[in-house]
Order: structure tokens, then C-alpha cells, then sequence
């Protein structure tokens, strides 16, 4: 069973629109962040608040700095193109810059820019098509361990934790894998499965097939999707939750999210601990043992002072470790982790 | 937002193929039950042990009969038709009788059976498209009631129940609403969504679709699809859940299903306050004052004694109303529904 392959060719112009804030941005900071020796600028609409930090470019400077493939940074929900943005991604393609994408709509549904690629001889890649053939899940229980990023929301960190969390664990030359499940992660390890563009009859089949038996000792860090208590993708979560079987979770969550974002209701986020018990409730159906080995929490919006308090409040009350994964990093984690399943 | 809708022109041959025992053939055999009066015979490969009491028919026998319409009423896991069925549905096509099913293999993606269909002038109706163009859920708290049967595991009488109870409720002179979310309810009710062949970002977007505002004292009795507690459908039942955003629900459950059915691993059914309990953490999380209306069982591997014994244990533990709702009915469900939500 093959899963989605993605090569794309560097140097990367990641495009942004025009992106409202940098939580819809999360695609081009995560490629930014993860994958900087492979980006050369960005580029935006007139007005875009937005700034990875990278320079920002024209058409004219991309072709210039012999920029290959242009990547859309931008996840909009609904995961349709805007039409102001194709006449700019029209104009690169027709300069024989490829294009790459993780919507919803295919870049090849898309007649102006297929025409534009045709022309200029580049490449349209989409990360969000999904193998065909998947297979209903099973239930089988697989060799191998694994440890999944679970969230209180979507867009919390899951992915961030798990790259994170895969690359301590290969500083210790312990095996593992980053299994990608978005788009992002997708186009950052180049491999994955786009786990919410599966029909839902096949989701959990699709997570079997992303980990799939491997070696007693080996890892794979499985990267997160929305999340239990998020009424707009909650099943992709638990499809994804009992698919990837893990042996632990580690719970992500953005200590300035009160409330679940976006949402038509009013949806308050519970207490962390009836969390972390919803998660093991219906992971345990599948895993009896499966544990949590952590709480990973984006502070960004707390003074050091305040997030060393928080974070060692809540390692009191939940007894597990408790990370900023970039002022803290994932090192009390991976030990948790562990130590609990050696 | 339009919904799928079907329209099969009557009589009905329903088609059984080698379908290996009854509980594979649930579509033919809700078709047979919900809507007698159309179906006009069924039609078997040798070999195949499904009766659904109908006249067995050859292909003349369905021509001479008058049959407008083959129904394939079989759903084998994976939803593929297997190749061994295709002569006699393309005879029966060139014949000018029209096909129609509910699997994941569209009929027009069998060039046989589309040439067959084209050269008869037959139509090919697929009743597990989903309508293009769904949204994402929002969690928005629509207006009007909302019952949906959840399940211990797949093929456990969901669809049964919700029919039934429907049927009650109208007896009543209550505004009610069957809302199919299978195949075989969709050709039952002649519209619906099939939910678990929408994209898994969708799931909960179509669940709201389905059950749309209404005024407050009408009723949407919502078909379940698969369980939480299955590991190859939990992530559609979770979503359908949380788009459902059910007022009460009903667990319907086979006692003779002492463990997740056709799965690669070993998952016993938990007793039934656990299950219920884990159903409403996960609705309550959307609506907070959802409730269990009552336990409707299939028992007929037990003797009369036995059921009733059963059934009024439960019904002391559990304190709700515990039915079997072919051998009692669903009058006492209706009553606590009722009597908990005027």
C-alpha cells in the first residue's frame, strides 16, 4: 500500500495571499520553521498582515533568485483558492515556477492555472490527494509503538510537538518516524497521508496504513488532527485515534484557547484532566494501556514568569510532564515517554 | 444545500448476488420490510443462502414481471461489486431495467455495465454520492429535536429502530422526520446522505445538512452509522454525533454481538451503562443536556422468556425504557422521549 508522496523542488517561494493572521498562515510557517535551507521569500496581496520573516518577493525577484516551487503557506477553511489569488500564482507558473499545494480544491481543478503550468511547463502538485485503494481499518493491533499528538483544539501544536518530540528521540538515536496527517506535515517530511481528505468510511483504515508494523524498538510520532471535542472534525480525530492504536498520547493545547475557535457554538475548552480522560476513554477501547505522557502547550502568550507557574501547576495536577515545546522543549517528554514503555 | 435524493421507479428486483448470509444482505432486507408493496422478487447466484421471502426470479421471470428497477441489496465490507455479479446486472440492464445500489463502487464506473445501461436505456443510480459542495460543520445549535440511534457496533438495528420510532411518532400526529444516512435508508426514504462516503473534513457538515432549523416541536429521527466503540467506523459515528447534536439518542444493540463483528482485533461490547456513558461525554460536549432515551435490542437468539428476563434486567439497571423493537415495539421509548423533552 503506497502513501502520498510529495517531492518538491527547492528553492521554495511560499505564498500568502491574503492571509488574515498567522494562525490561517500555519502551512507556510510551519515549512518556514521546519524547512528553512529550502526557502527563499514570500509573497503576498497588498495588505497582507502576515510576515514569516522570509523576503518578500516579487514575481520578477522569484524568477531572479531561481525560486522552483511556489508553495500556498495558507489553509483557508473550507480549503477553497480565493479568486484574487490566482492571477499572481498564474503569472509564476506561466515562468515555469511549479506550484504545490494542500487545499480541498485540486490545483489542477483549477482551468486559468493548468492552462498557466501548460504553458510555462511547471508542475501542479497537490498534498492533499489521497492514495486511492484505502483499506477499511481493521482493528488489528500492530508491532511497533507509537505516540500520537492529540489536541484540545485544532491548530494548538500537534504538529510542532510531534517534530519536535521525532527529532529528540532521533538525537538519542532511538528509531523513529514522523508520520505526517496534513498538509503541511506533509510537504515538510515529503510523505503522509492527508487524513481529512480520505471518505470517512476509510479513516482509521488510512492511520493503519500510515504506521504500519514495524520493528519492537521503532517509534513512529504520529502527527495530530483536530480534535474530540472540535464539532466540526472531531470524527477525523477519533478515526485517526483508533486507527493509529498508540501506546501514548501527548495532549497539545494553546493556553490562550479558551474557547474551541471558529466554531457557530459556544464551545468553552473543559478542564485538561477531563480532557486527557475523554482521549484515554476511547483510545483504551483499542489500546487497553494506552497513557498519556504529556501536555504540550503553547505560551506564547504568558510572560516567562507566568508560564513557568502554569506549567508547573498543571504538572502538579496532572502528574504527567508539562512542556512549552519551544521555551521548554519535548526532553521531559520523550523521558516520560519512555521510561513508561521500555 | 440539496440533499441526495433518489427516485427508484417501482417494482423493485431486488439483487442478492452470492451474498453470504443475511446480515450482509440489510439493505435487501430493509428494503424488503420498510417498503413491501414495491418489491416485486429478489434474484440469487446459485449457492446463496439469503431468502428475504420474496419470489425468487430469472431474468425473464423480472422482464415478464414488469420490473422497472434491480436493486443490488447487498453492502460486502469495502463496498466493491464483486465481478461474479456483473453479467446478470448488465443483462438485467439491457434488458432496459434500471440499476440502482449504495456502494462505493459507483455503477457508472463499471464500463460493462454502463455500455449494458446504455444500450437498454437503463438508468444507473448511485445512492451513496454525496451531495458536492458540503460545508464544514460549525457546531451552530440549530432549532427543533433531534433523536439519533447510536449503536454498540455496526448492524445492530439502528436503522430499524429510527424507522420504527418514526413510524410511531407519525401514529402520534407528532412532526417527525426519518433522516437516512445509509444507503438502504436513502432508497427506503428516497433521500438522505450516505455519511460515511462524504470526505472526513465533512462529516459533521453533513450531519448538520441533514437535520436542518426547524420549528421547535418537530422531531429528526437520525439513522446511526457505525459505533465509537468500532474501530474501522468510529471516527463517521463520532461525527455524525457531534453534527447530529442530538437532543436524546437511543443505543441499539444485538445480544447476541458479544464483540465488535469482522474486525482484526478483539474488542468485547462493554456492558451497556459504559457505553452509554461514553456516548454522552462525547454528545454532552455539544449539547449538555443530552440524554439516553431508552435501549432498543435485536433478541432474537433468545427465547420469549429469556427476552422479557432480559429486558426488564436492563431496564432496572439501566432506568430507562429497554425494548426489543420488533418483539415490543417502540411506544414505551416514544413515551420517555417525550415525557423528557416537551
Amino acid at each position: 500500500m503506497q502513501i502520498t508522496t510529495v517531492n518538491l523542488e527547492a528553492p521554495y517561494l511560499l505564498y500568502l495571499g491574503d492571509c488574515p493572521d498567522m494562525h490561517h498562515a500555519k502551512t507556510g510557517a510551519g515549512i518556514a520553521y521546519w524547512r528553512p535551507e529550502r526557502c527563499a521569500g514570500q509573497m503576498c496581496l497588498p495588505g497582507c498582515p502576515v510576515d514569516l520573516g522570509l523576503a518578500e518577493m516579487s514575481i520578477q525577484d522569484a524568477i531572479d533568485a531561481g525560486v522552483r516551487t511556489v508553495v500556498v503557506g495558507v489553509a483557508p477553511m473550507g480549503g477553497r483558492i480565493p479568486a484574487q489569488w490566482l492571477p499572481q500564482l498564474c503569472e509564476l507558473a506561466e515562468a515555469g515556477i511549479n506550484v504545490a499545494a494542500g487545499l480541498h480544491t485540486r490545483l489542477n481543478s483549477l482551468p486559468p492555472l493548468v492552462a498557466a503550468a501548460t504553458k510555462g511547463k511547471a508542475t501542479l502538485t497537490d498534498a492533499r490527494v489521497p492514495p486511492a485503494d484505502l483499506p477499511v481499518g481493521t482493528g488489528r493491533l500492530r508491532t511497533g509503538k507509537r505516540v500520537l499528538m492529540v489536541g484540545t483544539d485544532c491548530a494548538v501544536g500537534k504538529k510542532y510537538s510531534a517534530l519536535a518530540l521525532h527529532r529528540e528521540l532521533e538525537r538519542r538515536d532511538i528509531k523513529s518516524s514522523f508520520r505526517a496527517t496534513g498538509q503541511t506535515g506533509i510537504m515538510i517530511a515529503g510523505e503522509g497521508i492527508p487524513i481529512d481528505a480520505v471518505v470517512a468510511d476509510f479513516i482509521s483504515g488510512a492511520a493503519e496504513v500510515l504506521s504500519p508494523d514495524n520493528v519492537d524498538d521503532h517509534w513512529d510520532v504520529i502527527e495530530g488532527q483536530g480534535s474530540l471535542l472540535n464539532p466540526s472534525y472531531s470524527g477525523v480525530s477519533l478515526g485517526l485515534l483508533h486507527g493509529s492504536q498508540p501506546n501514548a498520547i501527548v495532549l497539545c493545547h494553546d493556553v490562550a484557547r479558551l474557547k474551541i475557535d471558529e466554531s457557530g457554538g459556544d464551545y468553552p475548552i473543559p478542564e485538561l484532566d477531563e480532557v486527557i480522560d475523554d482521549v484515554l476513554r476511547m483510545a483504551r477501547r483499542i489500546r487497553h494501556d494506552c497513557f498519556c505522557a504529556g501536555l504540550s502547550v503553547n505560551t506564547s502568550s504568558l510572560s516567562d514568569f507566568d508560564r513557568d507557574n502554569y506549567l508547573s501547576k498543571m504538572q502538579d495536577h496532572l502528574g504527567i510532564p508539562c512542556v512549552d515545546p519551544i521555551a521548554i522543549g519535548m526532553t521531559p517528554i520523550a523521558n516520560f515517554l519512555l521510561k513508561y514503555t521500555s
